[in-house]
């Protein structure tokens, strides 16, 4: 099996070091992708420090993948030499349940959908998975991407978790002309979802804790921004929004955010809190109101997205770093010092 | 203004006594019915007993009304004098906001939906509302709906109530053929919700706590019947329904009926249960599941709710009893002692 170098934790917490990794030979329908982007995703400092307890080690995390094909197999149709490709959060799936075959395998039910990292795939062989925090990697071309040209591959590479994980809520609530559409939490998912809501046509309004990014949702294309500090937020946007997303983790008080429904409006959970929700029926009942929760997105959804941003000209916002200074990166996305991602320059792994 | 016999709690927790009430003369756009049968809700006896703490006294319950109009206002273009009528639980609203237009009533941002019972209407001068527990009651025509012939009035009284607020979600999240719908309770709004559902062609499931009344969910209509106190139930139907409409209000776990849900599912909650509900977003996400509520419904869809129970030839299953014996009839509500509506016949007021 091919040897590629790769940035490694070896267990929960530890630092993540250069190490080499062997990648499968490329199968059939499989691709090889040279990566040359590799967004770290606050997921990826969760799965590192053993957060959620499932972590399989030694990992190498990274599931916001960029790059370009190097080499394919006899049966790949989709995917040629040369291309520019992206691989997201999922890398295989069964393929044959009602979800599969209706283009959402991130809702498979067979024996569920295989991580980038961190899982094993249950349908080669409990093969573990290794991410792209790496020089290459080998996946199944259903689960491989075209970038579009004029899409930079750095600003791509974060498309292919945050970007796809906004623009499928968006799309299935009908975020469009006419809608307004509330973005809770302004960072890796919230800036993109800004963009993109956006240039879907909705009127955008940012609500952050932090003063000093409101701002920044103006540039970003939001209509308005209010800080959720100040109770008048509350009151004044009682009953305005069609949709909130809520991309941030830290407990919260979900009937305040439920109370910013208009009639039929939804809050949907993006981000995983430590905490169950709680919430009153109360604030359900009076305005058919619901809280839902949404998981990335499917294949096709996930390529309509990479050309909808490239006809948009949306990118995520990077800040690009040696492979070298990754843990100095997964220390200042704790810190929530990052507008908005980071990206590990893979040419220096 | 005319004098009416009417059951009223004097205060919170009081038993209802025969009394007189007086109505309002009928005005240019109101109608005058004559009530024949008035159905007990559940409702009806917390808002008696104060339970919600915003009752109004002296109380006249009641909010499924069936009768015959005996008088109408010179501007009535909707109902004559002769017809069958019935009303439910809102008698007016703004009239004028984005919902109200919209045939959504129940959901008015005006100065909000005016209760049949218990509320003061804030369109017509803080007037006292006063409900169907008594002989006649005064509404206006956009507040009364026409009720087919070959309806018997008494089984037609608790759609007003019971029947729109298990209709109205049904047909909002598609209930229909190839759907699958559970109706948790099989109690006033379920015994409704699983005839409806039916008629609407979907693949109805009853669950239950009481395993005497599975077998009556399967002469309502429903197609399975489950205990929800065996734990297989949970097992065997993880990822089933479309649809879980909840009509109790006892505490439940919620992420255990999240869990039946099939990708894209629902769990709408229709009744008030005393404890805010808590869910972890890991019941949410990996099947894009929603919790939402659902409130009555518009006059124009409570209308259409009408004509398709006439249709299909469903009305509430009830136990008719006069008026004297009302407040026995509240202790077997409590006790769960009626299968599945008690209507009092309002000749005996």
């Amino acid at each position: 099996m091919p040897t590629v170098a790769a940035y490694t934790a070896t267990s929960p917490g530890s630092p993540l070091t250069r190490t080499t990794i062997e990648r499968r030979a490329p199968g059939p329908r499989d691709v090889n992708v040279a990566i040359h982007y590799s967004g770290i995703c606050h997921s990826d400092v969760h799965q590192v420090k053993g957060d959620w307890g499932k972590g399989l080690f030694p990992m190498v995390p990274g599931h916001e993948i960029a790059g370009v094909v190097t080499e394919v197999g006899v049966e790949v149709t989709r995917h040629a030499v040369g291309d520019r490709v992206g691989v997201g959060v999922i890398v295989n799936s069964c393929r044959e349940c009602r979800n599969c075959t209706n283009d959402l395998e991130q809702y498979c039910t067979g024996a569920g959908s295989v991580e980038t990292y961190s899982d094993t795939d249950r349908y080669r062989g409990d093969e573990p998975t290794r991410g792209g925090y790496a020089t290459h990697i080998v996946v199944d071309e259903h689960f491989v991407h075209r970038i579009p040209d004029g899409l930079p591959l750095e600003q791509a590479a974060p498309l292919l978790c945050a970007g796809i994980t906004t623009y499928s809520p968006l799309k299935h609530w009908g975020a469009g002309p006419g809608k307004r559409v509330a973005v809770l939490g302004l960072g890796g998912l919230g800036h993109l979802a800004v963009k993109i809501a956006a240039a879907l046509g909705a009127e955008v309004t940012v609500l952050s804790r932090s003063p000093a990014k409101l701002e920044d949702g103006l540039r970003l294309g939001a209509a308005h921004c209010r800080g959720t500090d100040a109770p008048e937020t509350f009151t004044d946007l009682a009953g305005t929004f069609d949709l909130v997303l809520c991309t941030v983790s830290a407990p919260l008080d979900v009937d305040a955010y439920l109370s910013l429904l208009a009639t039929d409006g939804t809050l949907v959970y993006l981000g995983i809190p430590d905490q169950p929700l709680t919430a009153s029926v109360f604030s359900l009942l009076p305005g058919r109101n619901a809280l839902a929760g949404s998981q990335i997105g499917g294949m096709a959804e996930t390529q309509e997205m990479l050309d909808f941003c490239a006809r948009h000209g949306i990118g995520a916002d990077v800040e690009v770093v040696d492979a070298e200074r990754v843990n100095e990166a997964f220390d200042r996305v704790l810190g929530r010092d990052v507008r908005y991602r980071f990206v590990i320059d893979a040419s220096t792994i």
